[in-house]
């Protein structure tokens, strides 16, 4: 049966944090919807050379449509978490026990869902104190999965994070 | 006697919340020295309107030369709190009890530094869970003075951001 995979981002994502995992995951026959603030908006990486256009409002769906989720890094995740729907449609997937893929900043969307304490983690090193402060355990690794959630540091851990996902999406 | 007061700054600043503060500071007469990760490196604002040159390198320089600390928002606070010499600077300076005026993302150097247990504070509503996550207490208002710490939300805060901050310094 086909998957499908959201992806949740806004402007100022990391590039390739979005295209590496995406072309990886679309040769693998997974489908992909782009959920965002405002269907139809287009959003800038960081390097403003990717363009993503916005599928779906996180408003207009639910947690339960979609197979697993994708959190690009950069600076996206800190414009989603100011948003409620944004907070409560990844609160609602890492709680359903679906793949999650948190790479960079995007532990900073589940640490306002309050989703990671007692879990296992990795991120940027720039919000460690902020993931320890969430009662989540920081591990300093390329990859690290706990359960549902697979994390990574930087664009450098890309290969161990790609290989990790499509392995989870092959087995959940 | 001429106070002089650094401004920890490095690139994707917010703009307003380093023009205006410092344009009031330099008319009530305080000397700005401007602290980064490397002398002589030109940062940029978000929106690249806004170039300033580093005068100093924070690590060759102490809390101690200093009367006070501001912390402009914007993406330039996630860059300063993955350098340890940054995080210790502002972690002495807030220990000093010398004014420390944080606006928009500035905790989050605050929240590295491991200052903010028990200290009321305000800050962009992105980073409100990372701040009670932390130990502080989080006000929504447009400006918080607990101490030596004074701290504002946003650039729409600013007239009383700059307000608090100039009353401080006269009375410090």
């Amino acid at each position: 049966m086909e998957k499908t995979i959201a992806v949740i981002i806004d402007d100022f994502f990391e590039d390739v944090e979005y295209t590496e995992p995406i072309d990886a995951f679309k040769k693998a026959g997974y489908t992909i919807v782009h959920v965002g603030l405002k269907k139809g908006k287009i959003v800038e990486s960081k390097k403003q050379r990717t363009k993503v256009r916005i599928d779906e409002a996180v408003k207009d769906v639910s947690a339960g449509e979609f197979d697993a989720l994708l959190i690009p890094g950069g600076y996206s995740p800190d414009k989603l978490r100011v948003d409620e729907d944004a907070v409560q449609f990844v609160k609602d997937f890492v709680e359903s026990g679906k793949p999650v893929f948190s790479i960079c900043h995007a532990p900073q969307l589940l640490i306002t869902a309050q989703v990671l304490k007692g879990r296992k983690i990795t991120g940027w090193k720039s919000i460690v104190q902020d993931i320890k402060n969430a009662g989540a355990v920081f591990l300093d690794q390329e990859v690290v999965e706990d359960g549902n959630l697979i994390s990574s540091r930087s664009p450098q851990d890309l290969p161990a994070f790609i290989k990790a996902s499509l392995q989870k999406l092959q087995t959940s």
